[in-house]
């Protein structure tokens, strides 16, 4: 194929036939698609042995490609759920007599065609097929080529159900993978309306480098957890660990633990059992590093300045003393990557300063970061986790999947 | 100056004073700024005289730069508008308790650090800031070199109504205007967190392909006024006339006549005088060149493909006759710059299928195209109308110079 252009043009063609479907009729589509999806397991779990068979058994990806009944079932319910979600599209935000006779209303409308650039999962296909034909978009995904063929075959038996229902298989369009395309999606500047990057820090670099067409950044999440004067170590030490230990690999967790001078001995002493436990790498700062080597914590390094701002997504992380709020706010605002921070205290004072001033999509008071998610969050089903503050910030679910349209109806107004 | 980095940082640093402001604060800061603009009336016309002065008489862009008493009065009253305007911060969009004791909410706060791109127009120093103020943001403002000494005139009064409040001066920061500090604004992700470029297509298309930091389209207007079959032609013809007469350098006037076949000669016959009266240049294609060539129009050209999908932002346009509605859909959706599109019509069939199927930030039914304007709508001062679907379509107002924020508040509360 020399050029994806055509395959773009008919995904937005095909966008105002799905737009143009009723509530109901998206219900439908979903809820046969999730039965297609469990009556075509043989086929999918086929095709997915053949991209397994093709990746080395000691590419960490491995287990994310993975499909297995149990994922396949979880694949066709999460359509059920976004299937029960609320439509997002077609609500009335305003309505205005602009003069006698010429009215004004901004409306909620689909986005047109959604793009999403993502690599080795495969349930990422079904879940932004079903997100976007629930609220009336088309997609066009570009998915890793390690899972070539178990995106086609998931693709198939959507497109298969499009069929049954008489419209067009361009809805959900799966991009070839050669990397040479991805430079014409980057710039359709008149065929898609969103592009959304999934995936590695560099893939998602690469897009906000490259990209003309509005693109959502789902960056990194360098996560702190601040350790307050006067906080409630044993709420603290809880919050801790589970944010740093309950899935490491993801966004959403521990990367640095801040805490403050008067409380350090405290925290490391409660910490270092529940952490040893996990086997948690800890790079800490030259106060905490003498106190927990006292401890006799046994996987600690010495910080060195990278290991601030940085994302482990792994059972590491790094540990900051700080003198004061002032300096812990500092230490945020300078290496947070504005996804998810915490802070632990009983001073309600501080709470709020902290809920206010801190800038990042999600801010908590005395909770684990983990739960910066659209399903804990209760939106349903998440493209990603925006960092950046235009149209969505946090969870990327349903609901940001729309524009506004301004309708203007009138009897021959003129502006005078 | 080596790096306006160090400008950038001193924002964000202020952006946060601002946001604490409360509410009333914000406006009284307004206020008194829009006395203080109005006091220093001599000083603000004595700097733009030097800009005008270096600007030869030659150039189109001079009556844009052109500051006079009733401009700065002007000015000032609009300042007032927006202190009158609801502030968008503070909004609690959700509140739901996740378990017990674990409170979500979403809140509408500040953007942050607002930067605007632009041309010759001192008066959008004036309102960018009081628009950021207003919302609780900073803004950095880099405007063109022809308007150095009006913007600094401008933003010296701002800056010190900021001190009289004990306010930072760096909430309104005019960036210097030489090109090469343009690429680290682009690309300061960590200290901006919207770039709106506010002028020629050429500087919107730069500022969109070489920045990090997201961006809100403000493009062209390339706007169709669609005669369909069956058209009033009286309420056509009066339409037609004032979307492409009324103010024709601005984006959201008529570039292009649809006329059905049906309706051609009624329709040009009844446009031909008072388009004839403003000196119209018409580009018509082949069906309409012989209609107006026998009705005697003076400003006739024969329209080439380039003159269908061009904003003239001038007193002309184009006229492409079309045999039913799907030819005119699929005309607009080839050339549509998706800004403002209107359908002449006494279907009401038609009326809705045209608001739904036609892809554009503003879709008329019998009404001009030069409605679409934050104030025309009840919106207030707009820095721009955006032409893309993310975060703002159409006019981008002081609604719109918000995000949102995920605030949780817990009491030890983990993930399992």
């Amino acid at each position: 194929m020399n050029s994806i252009i055509p395959l773009l043009q008919q995904a937005r063609k095909a966008s105002i036939s799905i737009r143009k479907l009723g509530d109901q009729q998206r219900r439908d589509v979903l809820l046969l698609l999730a039965r297609a999806i469990e009556a075509s397991e043989a086929q999918i779990l086929d095709a997915n042995q053949l991209d397994l068979d093709a990746m080395p058994d000691t590419d960490p990806k491995k287990d994310r490609l993975l499909l297995n009944a149990d994922r396949i079932a979880d694949l066709a319910g999460s359509i059920r759920q976004v299937a029960a979600l609320e439509d997002p599209a077609g609500a009335v935000h305003l309505t205005r007599e602009l003069q006698a006779g010429l009215e004004l209303q901004k409306v909620s409308v689909p986005l047109g065609v959604v793009g999403v650039i993502y690599e080795s999962r495969p349930n990422v296909t079904a879940d932004v097929a079903s997100l976007c034909l629930r609220s009336g978009n088309a997609c066009v995904l570009k998915g890793g080529k390690e899972a070539v063929h178990s995106n086609t075959a998931i693709v198939d038996v959507i497109q298969q159900v499009l069929v049954e229902f008489g419209l067009p298989e361009a809805a959900v369009t799966l991009l070839p993978t050669p990397r040479e395309h991805v430079q014409e999606l980057l710039t359709a500047t008149r065929y898609v309306d969103i592009l959304i990057p999934r995936g590695s820090d560099s893939l998602i670099q690469f897009v906000r480098k490259n990209a003309l067409v509005p693109t959502i950044e789902t960056g990194a999440g360098v996560c702190h957890t601040y350790v307050a004067p006067g906080a409630d170590i044993k709420k603290a030490a809880e919050i801790v660990v589970n944010a740093k230990v309950q899935r490491p690999s993801v966004c959403n967790a521990l990367d640095t633990i801040l805490v403050d001078r008067s409380a350090v001995d405290e925290l490391l002493s409660a910490v270092s059992a529940p952490l040893q436990a996990h086997k948690v790498e800890i790079f800490a700062d030259d106060i905490a590093f003498p106190i927990l080597t006292e401890l006799g914590y046994p996987y600690l390094q010495r910080a060195t300045e990278e290991d601030f701002g940085r994302e482990f997504l792994d059972l590491k992380c790094s540990v900051k003393v700080v003198s004061g709020v002032d300096e812990a706010f500092e230490h945020i605002e300078t290496f947070s990557s504005r996804h998810s921070e915490a802070i632990i205290t009983e001073d309600a004072d501080l709470a709020e300063r902290f809920l206010e001033e801190v800038d990042a999509a999600a801010v908590y008071v005395n909770a684990s970061t983990r739960f910066t998610d659209g399903g804990e969050f209760g939106l349903g089903a998440e493209i990603g986790i925006s960092t950046q503050k235009l149209h969505a910030r946090g969870p990327f679910a349903l609901e940001k999947l729309v524009t506004e349209k301004w309708v203007v109806r009138g009897n021959g107004h003129i502006r005078t």
